[in-house]
C-alpha cells in the first residue's frame, strides 16, 4: 500500500496546467487568473477630497479664519482655476483637490454666510486628502495564479482591465459503471440503487471551477464502457466510478486498457477509499474510483480537487488542512490515514459516531472531514487535530 | 443615527421570500430547497454486503468451517435461491445478501477449492452486511431551506429525487452613479474614475445565489437617472451606488422619489458606510450604497447579502459572525461599529495598517471584516473578536 502523498504525486504526474482563454471582467469571478494583471493607471487619478467641504491651503487654515469661496469641485467635475491663499472651493467627496489647496475642512467645521466662510474654533488634524495613486499606481501587479474573489475584480474593474486572462476550465467526464444502478427519476428493479456518485461529484467539481458532464451509466459489459469512453472523448479527465477494486469484476480497468490506457493501481493506506486505478487514455487523464458513494466523494476531495487545481495552475499540493480542537478524546487509531465525516462548530470538531463509507446520509450531515494519521496515538479533548473543510 | 441591527431590521421589511421553481437535480448546487425533500425509497433497499467475500448464515460461522459455494451474488445481480447452512454464495460489495445469509465472511479469510470454501482459523467479528434502510429510509426528510452543497446533491439523487424544489434566484439590478465614472475598457477624462463597485458587488451577489445585471452608468442629470430605473424594471432589488449622501448633489433620492419609491435615509453608526437610502419602487426593494469602492462593498457584505438570504427564504438574520484571536493589541474604539479590513490567518486576526475606504488594494488584500463593536474597550492580543469571512 502507499501513502496519500505517494498517490497524489502519482496523480499529479497525469496532468498539466491547462491553456488560457481571455474572459470579460464581468465573467472573471471565481475563475484562476493565470498572467499577472498590470494597473493602467494611478488610484486615485488625482489628489481627492475624502469628504464633503471645503478645499483650501493648509497653511491658512486656523480657527476662526474667513475665506472667499470662489468655485466648486464635484467627482467628474474638477475646478478649473488657481486657489488662492483667502480662498475656497466647495468640494464634494471623489472631487479632484484643486491647484493652490491641499486640505478640505469638513463643512459640518464651516459656518457659511453667502460667499464666505467663516472655521469653526475646534478644528481636526486631519486634511481629508487621499494622495493621487494612494491605492495604486500603474504598473502596480495583481499577481497570478488568483482565485479572482468580488474584491478582486473590483479592484481590477478600477485598474481599467475589462477582460482577464484565465486558465480554461477542465472539462471532466464522469461514468457511473455497474448493472446495480439506475438515473434519479428511472424506477430501480429489485437489486438496484439510484446512482449518486457523478452527481455529487459533479457539484463538488463544478464548484471548484472545473465543467463536469454525466455520463450515461455504463452496464457491466465491454460493449457500453467502450460507449461510454467514447462519449467522453474530448475530456481533460476522466473519472470512473465503481468497477475497479480487485474483485473478479474488475472491467473497467480491462477495457480502458484494451482503449490504451498505461494503467496503475493504487492501494492507498487511507479509509475511506483504498482502491484507485490511474493513467492517462490518448489526451486525457484517467481515474478510477470506489463506487460507494461516500468513499467516492471523499476521494474527489482528497484526489480529485487537486488534481483539478492543478489542471487550474494552482500547484501540484495537497489541499491545505485546517486546524480545530477535539470534542471528546478518541482512542489509537489504525493503520491507514482515516478521513472521518465530522462536525465542526465553532472551532471544536467532533467525528460522527457512525464512520460506514455507504453512508451518504451522514456525509450530508457532516460539515468537515477531520483526519486521523497512519497509527495515530490516541488524543484528548482539546487536541488540535486536522481537518478539510467540506 | 442607528444600529447596524436597526438597519437591517429596516431593510428587511422591505423583501420576502421570491417564489419558487424546480431544476433539474443537476442544476440544483448552491441553490436553496424550498420544500423538504422526502425519500422515495430505503437505502439501501436490501441488506447488503460490505466487502467482496462468501455470504454464509452467521451461526454455522467457525474456524476452519467448510461451505459449499452454490452461486454468486454481484451488485445489480442478486442470488435468487435459498443458502443452506452448509452452502455459502460468492458475493461482491453492493450486492444483496442472499435470503438464509446473514454474514459475510471476507475472501482473505476464506481458502477456495473448485466449489468449497474453507474458513481461516482466526476470523474477525465483523458481519459486513449493511442493514437494509441503514442509511435512509421511505419518507425520511431534507429539511428545508437548506443550501444544497455537493454531499445534499449526492443524497438528494440516492434518494431518487429527480428535480428539487428551489427560491428563484432574486433579480438584482445594479446601477452606478455619477458623471465621474466610466467602464473599465473606457478611456476616463482627466477628472474621472473607472467604475469598479458594480463589478464586486455582481461577483459577491452571484457568489450567494442571486442574478446580477451591471446597467449602464446613471450620469448626474434626471433623465440618465430615470433611463436607468427603466432598465430596472422587473427586478427584485434595484442597487444604486453613488449619490445617495445629504450633500447638494443627492439627484438619486429625488428621482427615486418621483417614480414613487417611499424612501428613507439612514445614518447608520458604522465604518464604512455611514449613509444609506433604501425603501420600495414599485414591486421592487431599492437600496442605495456609498460610492466609496470600500464602503460599497463592506455595505454588500453587511446590509445587502443578508437582503438575499431573507429572499431566497434563509431567514431574516444578520450574517453568522465568527471569532479569531487578536494578533496584537488594539486601543479604544469609536463611537461607530467599525468594519475593519483583516487578515486572518490560522485563527489569528491581524487588521490592516490602512484602512481608509477608497482603498481597493486593502480590500483585495483582506480576507476578513474585523468588527469592532461601537465604544469597544481596548483589545488585548490573544482576545477573542469577531469576524466576518470575505
Amino acid at each position: 500500500m502507499i501513502s496519500v502523498d505517494e498517490a497524489l504525486a502519482h496523480l499529479f504526474s497525469l496532468v498539466a496546467p491547462l491553456d488560457t482563454e481571455e474572459v470579460p471582467l464581468q465573467q472573471a469571478s471565481g475563475r484562476v487568473m493565470s498572467a499577472d494583471a498590470v494597473a493602467r493607471r494611478d488610484q486615485p487619478p488625482f489628489a481627492a477630497s475624502a469628504m464633503d467641504g471645503y478645499a483650501v491651503a493648509s497653511d491658512a487654515v486656523r480657527p476662526g479664519a474667513r475665506f472667499t469661496v470662489i468655485g466648486e469641485a464635484a467627482a467628474g467635475h474638477g475646478f478649473g482655476g488657481e486657489v488662492g491663499k483667502d480662498q475656497a472651493v466647495r468640494i464634494f467627496t471623489g472631487a479632484p483637490v484643486p491647484a493652490g489647496t491641499d486640505r478640505v475642512v469638513i463643512q459640518e467645521d464651516v459656518i457659511r454666510d453667502g460667499d464666505s466662510i467663516t472655521l469653526a474654533d475646534a478644528l481636526d488634524d486631519n486634511a481629508y486628502v487621499r494622495p493621487a495613486g494612494g491605492d495604486f499606481r500603474v504598473g502596480d501587479r495583481m499577481e497570478a495564479p488568483r482565485i479572482l474573489g468580488p474584491a478582486d475584480i473590483a479592484l481590477l474593474a478600477s485598474m481599467n482591465i475589462p477582460a482577464v486572462t484565465v486558465r480554461r476550465k477542465p472539462r471532466v467526464a464522469l461514468i457511473s459503471t455497474g448493472d446495480e444502478l439506475v438515473m434519479p427519476g428511472d424506477k430501480p428493479g429489485p437489486d438496484q440503487i439510484i446512482a449518486s456518485n457523478t452527481f455529487g461529484l459533479k457539484a463538488m467539481l463544478d464548484g471548484i471551477g472545473a465543467e463536469a458532464r454525466i455520463l450515461p451509466i455504463a452496464r457491466d459489459t465491454r460493449a457500453s464502457l467502450i460507449a461510454a469512453f467514447d462519449l467522453a472523448t474530448g475530456s481533460d479527465l476522466v473519472i470512473t466510478i465503481g468497477g475497479a477494486s480487485v474483485g473478479d469484476h474488475d472491467l473497467v480497468g480491462d477495457v480502458a486498457a484494451e482503449l490504451g490506457m498505461e494503467r496503475a493501481f493504487y492501494k492507498v493506506r487511507m479509509r475511506p477509499g483504498k482502491p484507485l486505478m490511474a493513467g492517462r487514455m490518448g489526451e486525457a487523464a484517467m481515474i478510477g474510483l470506489p463506487g460507494n458513494p461516500v468513499s467516492a466523494m471523499v476521494c474527489g476531495k482528497v484526489f480529485v480537487a487537486p488534481m483539478i487545481r492543478a489542471m487550474l495552475g494552482l500547484g501540484a499540493e495537497r489541499a491545505p488542512l485546517l486546524t480545530a480542537r477535539l470534542a471528546h478524546d478518541l482512542p489509537q487509531g489504525g493503520p491507514r490515514e482515516h478521513y472521518m465525516r465530522a462536525r465542526l462548530d465553532d472551532g471544536v470538531i467532533a467525528p460522527d459516531t457512525r464512520q460506514d463509507s455507504s453512508l451518504l446520509s451522514v456525509l450530508a450531515g457532516a460539515n468537515a472531514l477531520m483526519i486521523r494519521p497512519v497509527d495515530d496515538a490516541p488524543r484528548k479533548a482539546g487536541d488540535l487535530i486536522e481537518y478539510l473543510p467540506l
